[in-house]
C-alpha cells in the first residue's frame, strides 16, 4: 500500500479529477456567495432612459453656449419633470424644465444644468451662468450595462454588489453551482456525544463539530450521520448512509493503526470503490486515506482533531470549492498574509510540514509568531491565526525571514 | 444644518456611542461566526486522563532505562487497554499493557513505548529496544485545558476551532452577543419591484437587495420593509414600523435634494429623534444622515447605489460590528491588502474619497488599478475588488505608492 503515499500536490492533483456538482436556479435573495454556473447577459440596458444626475433644469446645451454670470442665457420654465415619469412636453429651442436627480430627461433636452448656475428671474423665466456640453450631468440608456452584454462572468463569487445588479437588471433566479452536501461520520469506541458526561477513558465527539462548522464557512452543507463504534458492520453502513445523502463523505478518527485498517476495510469493501490515497507526506496530517467512488469522494481524516483540520484547511477546501465548480486549485484558494517570522523553525526534509501560528502586530510589522503545544492538542488550533507551510525541500525557515501565512478564515473581518 | 457636517473620524466616533445590543444563549451548532459576550471557563479538564499518543505498550519508564537493539529490556504483557475504557488491571514492575492512539493510560504506567520498538518474543512477552522518558507519548488530563482556566475570551469571533473545543468541554449552549436586526426602506417615486419591468423613467429596487445582502455578509438580520414612494404620511409609517422591528432603520433613496430634505422632516417629526449627522466630508456619501432615537440609529443613505454602498462598507459595517459587541471602532475593521497604485489620482483636498480599485496581480506584485465610470453607476462596484481611501488632508496618490486597500468581503476565499 506504501506507494499510495502523496504529496500534497499529487493530493491537489487528484482533487482536481473530481467534477464539479452541477448547477441549479437559487432565488436572488438566496444568492449571496454562490458561485455563478453561467455568464450573466443583459437583455436591457440600465438605467433605460437619459437619467439626470443632478438637481437642476433639462436643456438644449447649445442654448447655454457661451454663458457666463457676466452674460446669463434666458431660458423659458416649461414645466417640470416627475420622478419615474416621462416627461409631458418637449424640450423646445430656449426652453428649460426642472429635473431632479435620477429624473428621466426630456425629448429634446440632451443635458442638465445643476440648480446652483440657475438664478430664477420670474415664474417662468431662469438666469443660466454656465454653459454645459452635451450629455453634461446626464447618464446614457446604457451607460451603467449595455443590452446584450456579459454583465457578471461564470464563476464569480456573489458579492452584494452582483445581487443589486441582477435586481436591477430584473433577474429573481440566477444559476450558480451546487451545493456540496458532506455527510460527516465520527469514529471511535472513546467518543461519546456531546451532551453526555464521559467516564474515564472517554472524550466528547469535537470532530462532528469542528468538521461541520468547517463546512458551513466554506458555503457547503453538513449533514451529521452520527458517531460510530469501531464495528466494521456499523460503519460500512453509515458509510452507505451517508454516500445515499450526500455528495461526499468524511470519516475522521482512527488515529491507531488498528482503526485506520477498519476505515480502510471498509472502503475496499464498497462496491466500485477506488484507493486513491493512503497516507499524505504531510505533517500532520499524514494518515488520511481517499478514495472515490464513482463521481463522489470519501475522505478518511486523521482522529486527532488538530491534525484534521490541517488536513480540512489544505485538502478540503479546494476540494469543496472544486465541487462548486472551480477550476483551477493551487495554494492560491487561501487567504494569504505576509508576515515576519519571529524565530526559526526546523523541520524534517522529505515532509512538508503545517505549522500552527499566531499573527500579532508588533509596529506596522505583522509577526507570525509558532504555536507550541503537542500537535494532538485542540487548544493550539484555538491559539492559532494560520497555517505556515514548510515545503517539503526546505529543512527549516529562518527568524526574520519574510513568509506567507495560510489565514484560518473568520466568516467576519480580518488580521488588521 | 451645516455644522452637523462631519469628517469621518467623528462619524465613528458616534457610531462608538451606540452600545452593544446584548447577549443571548446560542446552540452551539448554530454559534459559528457569532461573537462570544462572555469568557469560556472550563469546568474540568480535557482530556481529563491520561492518554496515549501512539500505538504501543504502557509501562513504566523506569523499566525501559538504558533498553537498547542490542540490550532490550523484557517485559510481560499483562493484557490490553480497550478503547473508551479504563484499564481493568495495574501496571506494575515489569510490566507492559497494549494502548492505541488516544486509550488510557492503565494505573501504574508513566509513558507509552511506541510498536515500533517492541517485538514479541512469545506471547506474553516483548523485548523493548528503546528507552522512553516519563510521560512520552502521553498527553497529562490537563494538557490540553485546565479546569479553571479561560479557554476562549470574550469577544472572540467563533471560528470551527473553537466552537470544537467547546464541543469537547461539553457546552451545548454559548453566551453570544445578538445578532443586528435591520429595517431596510428603499424610496423614491421612480423605484419599481424588481419582478416588474419599467416603464420609461422607472427603476428597479436595487438598492433593497444589495443593503440586505451586506447585512447578511456583515453578519446582521436584514428586515425588508419595502418600497416608499416620496411621500411624508408614507416614509413615517414605514420607519416607525422598521424601529418597531428592528433594532436600527436604513433608509436609502433621495439622491435629490427634494427626497433628502423629506427623509430629514422625517426624522424631525419622530418623538425623541436627535439629529446627529447631516452629511458627511466624504466622495461618495456627502448626503447622509443619521439620527438617534433612544438606543437606535437611523440612517438616511444616499440613492445611487454605488454611493450607499461606499456609506456601507466605511460605516456600516463598523456599526453593525459595535451593536454586536466590538469595542474600539477604527480602520482596522476592515480586511486591509497592500497594493501598489497603477496610476495617479487626484482628489479635492478637505474631503475623504473613496476610489473604486481593481487588485490584479502583475508577476509577485498586487497591483491597485482605479475604476472608471461615473460615480452613479452601480457596473462599477461589479469591476471593484475594494476602496481605496485618499485622506482629507492629501491632494491625490501617486502611480508606484504602496496603498492600503479596503477590500469588500468576499465570503469565500481571498485575493491570491
Amino acid at each position: 500500500m506504501f506507494f499510495k503515499v502523496k504529496t500534497s500536490e499529487e493530493v491537489l492533483k487528484i482533487i482536481e479529477g473530481f467534477e464539479p456538482l452541477g448547477e441549479e436556479r437559487v432565488p436572488l435573495n438566496k444568492s449571496l456567495g454562490r458561485r455563478l454556473s453561467r455568464d450573466i447577459i443583459s437583455l436591457e440596458d440600465l438605467p433605460g432612459f437619459y437619467r439626470s444626475t443632478m438637481d437642476g433644469y433639462a436643456v438644449r446645451a447649445k442654448d447655454t453656449f457661451g454663458a457666463t454670470e457676466a452674460q446669463p442665457a434666458l431660458l423659458e420654465v416649461a414645466g417640470e419633470v416627475m420622478m419615474g415619469q416621462a416627461a409631458t412636453m418637449p424640450v423646445g429651442a430656449g426652453l428649460a424644465i426642472k429635473i431632479s436627480t435620477g429624473g428621466m430627461l426630456p425629448e429634446g433636452a440632451d443635458g442638465v444644468v445643476m440648480v446652483e448656475y440657475c438664478h430664477p428671474l420670474d415664474e417662468k423665466t431662469i438666469e443660466v451662468s454656465r454653459a454645459i456640453s452635451p450629455l453634461e450631468n446626464v447618464i446614457k440608456p446604457d451607460d451603467d450595462i449595455k443590452k446584450g452584454s456579459k454583465v457578471i462572468l461564470k464563476d464569480r463569487i456573489l458579492r452584494p454588489q452582483e445581487v443589486g445588479i441582477m435586481a436591477g437588471l430584473g433577474l429573481s433566479q440566477i444559476p450558480a453551482y451546487k451545493i456540496p452536501r458532506v455527510a460527516i461520520i465520527s469514529t471511535g469506541d472513546e467518543v461519546i456525544p456531546v451532551d453526555q458526561s464521559p467516564e474515564p477513558g472517554q472524550v466528547r465527539d469535537i470532530n462532528s463539530y469542528t468538521l461541520s462548522a468547517f463546512c458551513r464557512q466554506a458555503g457547503a452543507e453538513p449533514i451529521i450521520i452520527g458517531l460510530c463504534a469501531d464495528n466494521f458492520e456499523l460503519l460500512k453502513d453509515m458509510v452507505e448512509k451517508g454516500l445515499s445523502k450526500a455528495d461526499t463523505v468524511w470519516i475522521s478518527g482512527g488515529s491507531s493503526v488498528g482503526v485506520r485498517d477498519l476505515t480502510l476495510k471498509v472502503f475496499e469493501s464498497l462496491d466500485k470503490a477506488e484507493l486513491l490515497v493512503h497516507g499524505i507526506s504531510i505533517s500532520p496530517g499524514k494518515p488520511t486515506i481517499i478514495a472515490r467512488i464513482g463521481s463522489r469522494a470519501i475522505f478518511g481524516l486523521p482522529g486527532h482533531t488538530a491534525s484534521a483540520m490541517v488536513v480540512a484547511a489544505v485538502f478540503l477546501t479546494p476540494f469543496l470549492s472544486r465541487l462548486s465548480g472551480e477550476e483551477n486549485l493551487s495554494m492560491r484558494m487561501y487567504d494569504q498574509v505576509a508576515a515576519e517570522l519571529s524565530r526559526n523553525i526546523e523541520s524534517a526534509s522529505g515532509r512538508e510540514d503545517y505549522i500552527r501560528v499566531k499573527l500579532k502586530k508588533r509596529g506596522k510589522k505583522l509577526m507570525a509568531e509558532p504555536v507550541f503545544g503537542k500537535s494532538g492538542l485542540i487548544s493550539t488550533l484555538v491559539d492559532a491565526d494560520g497555517l505556515l507551510r514548510v515545503e517539503r525541500n526546505m529543512e527549516g525557515l529562518y527568524q526574520g525571514q519574510m513568509v506567507r501565512v495560510m489565514a484560518f478564515n473568520s466568516i467576519k473581518g480580518g488580521f488588521y
